[in-house]
């Protein structure tokens, strides 16, 4: 029968490190540190965060993805990476392989260090990510000021399209935006290139109105929202669905943030409470696993 | 019906710390470091983990508990902790109220900030834990030599002959220690005090045979091990039986180490390879989650 050693095995082989101590080697993983240390916990469950059609390889680039965008989001650079994971019983050593693997090549390009892991079996397959990162200057939520503008780093919407279409039965290959569902890139040079000029900064991972009513309340400021071009959903979907979409819905892990300048322009902050559009008041609701 | 901004909303209230930003406020905790980091991830389920009997806040406890014994047995000093905590649906605030504090209250034992979590629904109660701990000097299993003794910080077997006691019935009010059990003392001052002139050491999480083993293979040493007095176990079981769980059972996290002075002494440090008791090799293996 496989044994829990069988699987530390083979998460070491592939996560091996040049750390002082590194996974697996010892009771902790050891580095050497100056700088701000931002720290970031997240876990996904694969009844509730898998959508269906994911390879193994790419439930081990989402469990780091989500914690990497969490990290991203505070304009700092991710170093490190540890994980806990619940097995269903009978998991194959192959599959788990390949979920390795998945972590490994993102925190490759990103430069992180997998410093530890621990594995049990459970009725449900479950990772909690755990991710640190360093930085010169921090991207907090608390900075808003009116007079900004308000913008995005990339389109929203597109996971949650996917995900429903795959869900109603569509291929994954045949679906609209596949790699937005199944392998989103975490905005880290996106977050590290905002941390020059800034001011504040969070990431969309619940929805949009969830992370710009986080800046209002933070900041207590105003947000008055303008739409830009959804054409990339509407070409699917109507327009109130694309609305719904764009405002409510998460999984594309895009970087909202506030500044003079920047890429995808979504709105303004002025004095006062709350997230609006078109003067009418947007509902504080998104993704949430319950 | 309960929401998962409600049990975020408990935690962040009994978390609330002085960190830049605190756990629930950003995307990420941020704190300022220099120094050794230490990291570390462990994880508990209702199933396998938590024995009967046990209340809510001890969960909280242990939850910690077994994340700051990896911290002490670094010779660390732990600072930060993040969990994800998986809750039956309908698991009442109340209840995670009472988890929360028992994490809490022991964090604040030794000055540990709780710096985030992440909170979601599943089949079963499972928690997972990571700490963030900081050293001068690192205690590594790497570092046994040849001439040094070996030590324990305390009695190995207790909180296994008392889980045995309570899943055969026994009220924890009158089984042998159910301190041990349900609120293991992390050894996180004597790990501080170790730091400064042991050469090695480790967590006996699993059992002191796995410990010693890891010691033994890290350092390339063998290990001879005299058996200590256990008369706190032959008072409830016999001789055999006793042994047993001095050497193969978990759960007590007591630190092992090696070095010229120490507490409880166990055994030596010799050439060679593996760990034996009266010139018969000890079997590797101990309590696995699996």
């Amino acid at each position: 029968m496989t044994s829990e050693w069988d699987y530390v095995s083979i998460a070491s082989k592939i996560f091996k490190s040049t750390l002082i101590a590194g996974a697996g080697e010892d009771d902790c993983a050891v580095v050497k540190a100056d700088k701000y240390v931002v720290m970031t916990a997240d876990s996904l469950r694969e009844s509730t965060d898998f959508p269906p059609q994911i390879e193994e390889w790419e439930k081990g680039f989402l469990s780091l993805a989500v914690n990497l965008s969490d990290i991203a989001a505070m304009g700092a650079e991710p170093k490190y990476f540890l994980y806990t994971i619940t097995l269903r019983r009978g998991y194959s050593l192959k599959n788990f392989e390949q979920f390795c693997v998945g972590i490994k090549n993102l925190a490759d390009k990103y430069g992180v260090i997998v410093a530890g892991g621990d594995t049990d079996i459970g009725e449900e397959m479950a990772v909690s990510g755990f991710a640190v990162g360093f930085a010169d200057r921090v991207l907090l939520r608390r900075n808003a000021k009116p007079g900004e503008k308000v913008f995005l780093t990339g389109e929203l919407g597109k996971a949650q399209l996917t995900l429903e279409q795959v869900l109603s039965g569509v291929d994954r290959n045949n679906s609209a935006y596949p790699e937005k569902l199944y392998t989103p890139e975490p905005r880290i040079r996106e977050g590290l290139k905002l941390s020059e000029f800034a001011s504040s900064c969070t990431d969309v991972s619940d929805s949009l109105a969830i992370s710009l009513y986080n800046i209002s309340s933070a900041s207590n400021v105003k947000i008055e929202l303008k739409l830009p071009d959804l054409s990339y959903l509407t070409e699917f979907v109507d327009e109130k669905k694309a609305l719904e979409l764009f405002l409510y819905s998460g999984g594309d892990y895009e970087l909202v943030y506030t500044s003079d300048e920047g890429d995808i322009e979504i709105g303004r902050v002025v004095e006062g409470r709350g997230v609006f559009l078109n003067g009418r008041k947007v509902e504080r609701r998104g993704y949430t696993h319950f």
